[in-house]
């Protein structure tokens, strides 16, 4: 109905829409009708789409509803309000529940009570709110005392006035915890379930004084307590941990938070209930057994929250067997039903299993490929769909280092804790989020210790190179949220002791202060003194399976960008299949005589002197160019010419020594630096003398460098190694500034070519990283036989940002929502892709086999490359450990395009 | 039959026309018939198609043809080789003029004596070369002093062994000079005319001896004189000074010079012969009166070299009434036939007038006022024409400043010469155009004072202010290439003497040294001590007619960039309608109280402190406003926010002085000053925290100054003034940066209507001037309600050029063609003004009404006017004293559109 309207009566529209809400705003799930399903994720969450599909496809699911996430947004644009009617829908869902249960909300008779969870469409573990046990008040809980028992009634109200007072009121969870130590102390008990009904009566009555002493009051209420709980869930979408989660994980876009209401069922009515979560799969390896945790009487938050150490899932066949098996049934249906590995909740009520949530499950990236290697073996996916199955952070954690030799470490190993999430870290001792954070800050490596961590924590964790913590399980929030990082992490290492006030820690006898290093094995567990030696990652077994599935997919090459034979190599055994960029002034820093030379050119006065200077370069870059050439035999080499203004390569006027000493070295005097580096001084270098333009002013120079390529190219071919050259002229916004430097280097190769009395093939292209040259690019195509973009370059000029300059404003613009991410991590596909899009365009419209490619960072990031990929480019340069990343990346966005 | 073809086969076609030469390379005129006419001036020069065009329309021309400039470049294109057949068809072209003259090339009987002159399409006064009198030998001459006298035909040998030595074989022509003045010394007689013909014969031989001392030989072959003379000419075309000329005057995109061969015809033939030059109106004042001046007994280049000095052309009409009749009638023909002010070579040959060149006169800028509008009312042009006539750089000159009250200085007047080029210019003595160029390196203003100038000093005369010679007349050198330039230039003050070895001059009886002050009265001739105080111009008279027909004309509406009171009022006097652009910041350093309370705000460590500062600026941006919008009543006056870095309100960090300075102002500490510059130090400024990115990260910024203009808006509505508020958000690249501004600007405006009890109209909408918003532009104009182009910053992004860094190759790339203007000066239509027209034609489609202006420097350049008309825009803002100018391009480029 929107189309041919314009733009702005659009979005009167859609402001209409979400003003007069004539849209569901509640959808139930249950035996009597389930109106969701899995594919309403953006509208119910994960999880209360989630919980729809498991009642859709029979699993036995507590009943409820779902509140849209289109409702949170609502709520925020009325100034936190809830919207008219919203409470009538919800007191009708209410209804449906109590028929399905046959119990009442707030009945004493036959007591009804709810949970009131969180559920964004993007998993934020941790997060934001959620209350149980809702519908409780000081009568209904005596009529829940008859029906079950009196310490399962008076246990499950007083978590209810801890839980309450702290999500829904803001009271200090601390001021409730007191209360029940203080009384377990009194009553010589060490845990909760010690305590006896009266007990926990007593304890009522402390929680309500804490209410009181707060200046709160406890709603008897339970339409109040749940309202209240729904405003609370929809608050919590805002609060600051929230934010900071999603601008860490650069989650966009989202409208707010569903909010689920579910019939509570409980796993604390004794020795035969329980509560669980448990992993289809193995989220660190991959191995197809199930994974998890759960406890007897208790409640999930307890499994969560890390407080008590739960039994392995495995114990539950020999406990309960029946239920066991409902479990193993309902795992395999889910796994055939979503096609992945899940992670699932559930609850053991006398016996009766209840599934409670199942999502898509986090892994690591050594389980992530495993998972879609086998789930492929075993015919339950398709070779596409494993494809699709892992995702590129989980291929970085495979490309990242290992411990070199674990032998090695073993005389000092200090401790062992659980492997939460594996890899090896390396890094000094830290004891809070803030000083982690802090020490990022100076470049520093930090190893974040904590008791356990808290959601509060994520910042602090996030800064760490990796995560120790004293309690908490496997399921622990420290090991979920490490995990989706991809971030190091050892948990419930029970045998260390923290003290964070006095800064130390002890474990193996030993106390380590802040500052110190340690280091961490996530595959193992262990904990070693020092600074153990790291070593690259290796592709085998089931990831080089993987990768020759993800070849056989994609079309797009991909190359690298690498300066050294030794970088080329390693992106050879990485998968590179050319090189796509080659900075020839990485070459001239690399020696003392190189620099010397480079500088000599610099400081030439005149055309004659600065030829001498570069003739002494000349032999230099000649064995570098044949070094990569015969790495990269029969494959392309991009070889730009000198980008960097001349002044990168003098010292900084400021350091007066080491401008002595460089006359010194060229026998000039000092004066004449300084002189020339004065004269070097650009306003914007960014903007100045440099690319093109260096060779153009200084033609000599271009002279040089295509000198020591042919020379190099004609060396390797009389050794019986095939050059392929491809020589790319930097920073043209001009098609006469590619003819002046085409028409040199095409000279300077028949002078050579001349010479030897040998021949080889070369392309002569550009970089489009000026907008002009993207403008103009049909032109420049008539001089370039190739297009490599400068996303770097090109996203610079086209935003008008200085990348080494953002600092002060791109924090301030994410945190606002005026860009949705970093323009030089992912590129720009309104701005910088529009341009990129009609240069391909324009330019095959002039040369139609005109090769384009990438080589900016973007030409590593996922995302990136399948905007680029449907741009039709040929190839991706990325740095050579990215390569992976971006074969991956290419063969996904060839899946995408066939499912548009 | 190019269309259809891809661009490269069509360059391929291009190449091989030049190559293979199909075109006709000589075009005849003359009684026997004329190829050419005056519209093939680009392939034929100026001086070629205007003869043409006399001779086509039945003038007395001697006969000859013209040699066409795409020849030149083949026989560049060939490494400065004639192309094969040229001579051949010169050689035909002699033949043609022998039978229409009756002579004989090289013959002694009835010897043929030719010119060779050269002539591009736009005119290059003095800069490239001629030979005169080709044909004679030491045969020929003989044969020549039968026919005529043998006086005439020894003079004439004796210049061509001068001219040819000089200009073909490069012999110095001082070579001969000395032989002449030692000749004439010795003969005890002071002019030429008083040597007899033998006299002359000894020079001839003296002349023949400086060839020799040179090693070089007069060929006697007079059709290789005439080979090695069109050679000659070829080769000035690329003469050191030919180009710097075309360099200072921006003349780009020529194929190279024509040349044209010509019988000579004599105006050395004695008393009853003559040669002049002459305007068909007063050049200097527009007067409708003949304006020249002649020599009898002399050549045209005698005219020209301002040696001898000649008589005014008045005085012709006593001595030969009936050639004069001639040439009122011939220049009466002229004026109708080119509807323009004629420029004019004449000779006469025993009574009889030859025309030897035409073309549209240079003037000055009020000449060329005062002609259109005479011409308009003398029926011999329309309105059009009439505001075609004049150019921008003539308007530019009347908009220079005048002396402020000549009757003050006349006590001062140390001298008199010819008002040469109108106009007033201070400055301090200089004698040698090196010196010229020097002072104004170092920001000195310089009067090139020189007994006469050649072509060799034009690049010291256009570095000076004024220019005052000792010889030559109203059409000398110094006179015509002054004039084209608008440069004040008194020539001829002859009771002068320079001495520029010792660097002294005395007029008036006194002495003058170098770095002296002295003024120059350009429309008077007038020469004063010292330094004599400018005044404005005024519109009024012919100047005032004129512009009024402009207005009429134009479609574009002019505005101005103007930031305080007293420039809007100036720009209002000059027919701004509006301001386009006013820079807050400029208001920012108008005192020290000012700046103070910008450094405390910068310095201030958070957002209350910050508001306390910025509370303490809003009352004087407040009065500023009101200053401006009490000038402009009732016309637009855009406010562009904050633009600069902020480190531009701060002192340089180097200056220790002025930090502990500023330090003590604020009462801080140094390092906290420091500590600041440091902090706010950015590599590439012009991309960084500057724009909408200040106010976006500092909210309260602007704030403050959407409250300023709100209140002074009200403030001035409430004394019976019209303010037309446009706020202008700079450096948007999202629109979401609009959107955030955009809002905090609006809801500023409530507060301060709210508070007052009145309310105004405004607008708000941005500077389109990152290339990312001009290619968002659909998206951007949601928001903003108009778009102004800042093509300054458009253009250093889009080319990647910065400004203040671009003198480090812009010259090479200029001198090589990379570049054939500088893109900030005249707008680069194919990438700038591509982003431009798309954002316009995108901004409209999303809001139909959206008004769209451009406030860059290229508002006020007559090209980019052009461009920019053409693309639909609604108004240009350029500096106040711009105004006029843009007025007339905005006429002009109506008129061009007509034609299309």
């Amino acid at each position: 109905m929107f189309q041919g309207m314009p733009p702005t009566q659009k979005i009167t529209l859609l402001g209409v829409r979400a003003l007069t809400a004539v849209f569901q705003r509640v959808f139930h799930f249950g035996k009597e009708g389930t109106d969701g399903d899995k594919s309403m994720k953006a509208l119910l969450g994960g999880k209360g789409s989630n919980l729809a599909e498991m009642s859709r496809i029979g699993l036995s699911v507590p009943p409820g509803f779902t509140i849209t996430t289109e409702t949170c947004q609502e709520y925020n644009g009325l100034g936190k309000q809830l919207p008219k009617g919203l409470m009538e829908d919800v007191m009708a869902g209410v209804k449906r529940i109590e028929k399905q249960m046959d119990m009442k909300f707030g009945d004493e008779g036959s007591p009804l009570l709810v949970s009131v969870r969180s559920g964004a469409a993007v998993s934020m573990p941790g997060m934001m709110d959620t209350v149980l046990n809702l519908g409780l008040n000081d009568k209904v809980v005596e009529g829940l005392a008859k029906r079950a028992s009196k310490r399962f009634a008076y246990d499950s109200y007083r978590r209810l006035l801890d839980m309450f007072g702290d999500v829904v009121l803001g009271i200090n969870h601390n001021l409730f915890e007191e209360q029940l130590e203080e009384l377990k102390e009194s009553k010589g008990v060490s845990t909760d379930n010690e305590l006896n009904e009266d007990d926990l009566k007593e304890l009522i009555a402390k929680y309500k004084q804490v209410y009181l002493n707060c200046g709160k009051e406890f709603p008897e209420d339970p339409n109040k307590q749940l309202e209240l709980a729904i405003r609370a869930v929809f608050d919590s979408w805002d609060s600051e941990r929230a934010k900071a989660y999603r601008e860490i994980n650069q989650i966009h876009g989202l409208l707010g938070t569903a909010v689920t209401v579910q019939s509570m069922v409980f796993g604390n009515l004794g020795a035969t209930s329980g509560t669980g979560v448990l992993f289809s799969r193995n989220p660190s390896t991959g191995e197809n057994k199930l994974y998890g945790e759960y406890l007897i009487n208790a409640q999930g938050e307890d499994v969560v929250a890390g407080i008590r150490t739960p039994s392995a899932i495995s114990t539950l066949e020999r406990e309960m067997p029946q239920a066991y098996k409902s479990l193993l049934d309902n795992v395999d249906k889910l796994e055939r039903h979503y096609m992945d590995m899940q992670d699932i909740e559930f609850t053991i009520q006398d016996q009766k299993l209840f599934m409670l949530q199942c999502r898509n499950g986090k892994r690591t990236g050594p389980a992530a490929v495993k998972i879609a290697v086998d789930m492929f073996k075993e015919g339950l996916i398709t070779k596409d769909q494993a494809i699709m199955m892992v995702e590129s952070g989980h291929l970085d954690q495979l490309l990242h280092p290992q411990f070199e030799d674990q032998n090695k470490y073993k005389a000092r190993v200090i401790g062992k804790g659980l492997p939460a999430s594996p890899g090896a870290a390396v890094g000094q001792v830290v004891f809070s989020p803030e000083d982690a954070e802090a020490f990022k800050a100076q470049g520093g490596a930090a190893i974040l210790v904590r008791a356990d961590t808290t959601p509060e924590d994520v910042g602090g964790m996030h800064a760490s190179e990796g995560i120790l913590t004293q309690r908490g399980g496997m399921t622990s929030h420290a090991a979920v949220v490490a995990r989706g990082w991809g971030k190091t992490c050892v948990c419930g290492c029970l045998e260390m002791k923290v003290d964070d006030k006095k800064k130390i820690f002890t474990l193996g006898g030993k106390t380590f202060k802040e500052g110190d290093w340690i280091s961490l094995n996530g595959n193992t567990g262990e904990v070693i003194e020092g600074k153990e030696p790291l070593s690259p990652p290796t592709i085998s077994g089931d990831l080089s399976t993987f990768m020759s599935w993800v070849d056989e997919r994609r079309k797009l090459k991909v190359f690298t960008n690498a300066d050294t034979p030794e970088d080329a190599a390693e992106a050879r055994r990485n998968g590179a299949e050319g090189i796509g960029l080659v900075r020839t002034e990485h070459m001239f820093f690399a020696s003392d005589d190189r620099l010397k030379a480079v500088r000599q050119m610099i400081m030439a006065e005149n055309v004659e002197k600065r030829k001498v200077a570069l003739m002494k370069l000349l032999p230099f870059q000649r064995a570098d160019f044949e070094g990569i050439f015969t790495a990269m035999d029969g494959h392309t080499v991009t070889i730009r010419l000198l980008d960097p203004p001349l002044h990168e390569f003098l010292p900084n006027g400021e350091m007066k020594d080491v401008c002595q000493m460089m006359a010194n070295e060229l026998g000039i005097d000092v004066a004449a630096v300084n002189d020339k580096i004065n004269k070097l001084h650009e306003t914007n270098p960014m903007l100045g003398l440099r690319g093109c333009r260096l060779g153009i002013v200084h033609p000599e120079i271009s002279e040089m460098q295509a000198r020591a390529i042919f020379e190099a190219a004609l060396n390797v071919k009389a050794k019986g190694i095939k050059p392929v050259v491809d020589i790319m002229v930097p920073l043209v916004g001009s098609v006469t500034e590619l003819e002046n430097q085409a028409k040199l280097i095409r000279s300077t190769a028949e002078t050579v070519f001349t010479e030897r009395g040998s021949r080889v093939e070369y392309k002569v292209g550009t970089m489009i990283e000026i907008p002009r040259a993207a403008l103009l690019a049909g032109e420049v195509a008539k001089v370039a036989e190739f297009f490599s973009f400068g996303t770097n370059d090109l996203t610079q000029m086209t935003f008008g940002f200085s990348r080494d300059d953002v600092g002060s404003f791109l924090p301030t613009y994410l945190a606002n929502g005026i860009l949705v991410s970093d323009p030089f991590q992912v590129l720009d596909r309104k701005g910088v892709g529009q341009l990129i899009k009609t240069a391909i365009e324009n330019g095959r419209a002039t040369r139609k086999d005109l090769k384009c490619g990438i080589c900016g960072e973007h030409g590593g990031e996922p995302s990136s490359i399948e905007f680029v990929s449907g741009a039709g480019m040929d190839y991706v340069s990325c740095s050579p450990f990215r390569v992976p990343i971006a074969r991956l990346a290419a063969a996904q966005a060839e899946i995408k395009k066939g499912k548009h």
